[in-house]
């Protein structure tokens, strides 16, 4: 019901993920006269969709202990609970990022060895993807939390086809007396864990290079490193699309070239890599950017079929017992 | 004499240098007989060129607290006292960062009511420059570091024009209750310090808005943010350069396009900002980038010169006894 662009994205998204994979079943959480109106559109998906009334929502603003007070008939409550009670295998959300957080850990709850779930996304780069966490569940982490999140995020690396992950953990730099007594003692961890193929420190310069399988941080410095980029990369858009439209000839030059900019735009689109996933939970969620279009939040819908298809929370529970 | 390209890129710029600006005078120090042979080439300049020799120098990889204790005699430790000694106002430098900062700090000094100097640079923005720092010379910082680096900022700001600065402070949201105790506090000063027009909470992605005339941060963050925005500008003109060879279209597409691309380049071209100011000194030490071509060198001697001018280490120590 919430996302910056309402329950339609969400509808329709669905929809489309009903036809495109015929063996998942939706339940779709929220007011049910909106929703109803929203599904009528699309018949064919029918038979996979169901509706489940929720009268509340939470808000983008909500702030998450408020979530958690007031919102136990919201449509992102009972979507978590229906993960809880086992009448659904993961949870798709394009809402309140810290909201979906705090309900999840309520209800859903962490492996007993795990003390904090992270949010981790899969970024494009130069070469395999790089799974990059956390992105902002935990502002303040621990050398153990850093270490915990190496393991979670090898684990995702490996399900992707990766042989032995290589995994980063970011710095200020790559010697090796780099960073804070955090940072330091992290690297001790992830050095002494025989099961972990430990890289070394990265710069946020090597987010995109693909040196990496698995780069790991707090989520204070995930979120300004991803925040940074989508900054960069804004800005750069913006100069572009001055440039071509400057005068008559560059505009002519923007005719020519409309075909690459729109390869170079698909290749860099957002909406490919949509769907973060909580990592840690004993069930699969999955945060689907908050202005989310149609197409990325079936992204996201991907991501978390795929989650429970290679059944990614049990193998990190396992990663845990081999401790 | 250091610098990943070695004293021939400083030793150009600073004949440069000359020739453009004849109020200037520069002592060149490091390995005489290296510079005197660097200097021959172009006698133009020679009369506002001294060279001043200095045996030793510090590596990029020196650790600051070796550098401080064992480089007495180098290129970079010579070079700070020559300012320390009234010998030159302002000292430029593509060496070892910390280095540069810790001797800097031992020879020429904060300001009595300023605790650590800050790294600061102008980014380029969709408006006007924007004053970013601190870069990475604080990893921790108290919440009254960050005010004072705001009370810095706004006197580069102010120097190049602008009449109310913005101030902005770098988080992870932009509601009031986001972030760290740190930054929560530093919130309150910046707000309660009638001097300032503080804007609130900056995210990563607002960095190149323009919207703010000064971004505050702690040395961590301001690395990590500076350098994934550098990592994301990198992975797209890698992007399109791959774009534009893949065949005999694109290839000739890409000649096409070369002007618009050369411009682009030009408008995103990190040697037209480099020169990053060591904020809170009694002197003007400026930092040019590891890297730095003859033309960029060049930009950071330009920015040495405007600070110089300006004044503004002085206007630094005025703020501060307006306490």
């Amino acid at each position: 019901m919430s996302g910056d662009l309402g329950p339609r994205v969400a509808m329709l998204a669905a929809q489309k993920f009903a036809v495109l994979y015929n063996d998942v079943d939706l339940l779709v959480v929220g007011d049910e006269p909106q929703l109803l109106n929203l599904i009528s559109a699309n018949k064919a998906s029918q038979n996979q969709i169901s509706i489940v009334h929720a009268p509340d929502l939470v808000t983008m603003d909500d702030d998450p202990v408020v979530a958690l007070r007031h919102r136990q008939s919201s449509s992102m409550w009972r979507a978590v609970e229906s993960v809880k009670n086992d009448l659904a295998d993961a949870c798709v959300s394009a809402g309140n990022t810290g909201a979906l957080l705090a309900i999840s850990k309520h209800l859903i709850k962490t492996f007993p060895s795990i003390d904090r779930p992270a949010i981790c996304k899969a970024l494009p780069t130069a070469k395999d993807t790089t799974y990059f966490l956390d992105l902002g569940a935990n502002i303040n982490c621990t050398a153990e939390n850093l270490h915990q999140f190496a393991l979670m995020g090898q684990v995702l690396a490996m399900s992707s086809g990766a042989i032995k992950p290589r995994i980063g953990l970011l710095n200020i730099g790559t010697e090796k007396s780099k960073g804070t007594d955090i940072i330091q003692a992290a690297q001790s961890f992830l050095q002494d864990d025989a099961r972990l193929n430990y890289g070394g420190f990265v710069e946020a310069s090597e987010l995109f290079s693909g040196n990496f399988s698995v780069i790991v941080c707090d989520g204070f410095h995930g979120n300004i490193a991803l925040k940074s980029s989508e900054g960069t990369a804004h800005f750069i858009a913006e100069k572009v699309r001055r440039l071509l439209t400057k005068n008559w000839r560059s505009k002519l030059i923007g005719v020519f070239i409309a075909p690459l900019l729109k390869q170079l735009r698909s290749e860099l689109d957002p909406s490919r890599h949509n769907g973060a996933s909580f990592l840690g939970l004993q069930k699969t969620i999955v945060k689907s950017h908050g202005n989310a279009n149609e197409k990325a939040f079936l992204e996201a819908l991907v991501v978390a079929r795929e989650q429970v298809l290679q059944q990614i929370p049990t193998r990190i529970q396992q990663q845990f017992l081999n401790n």
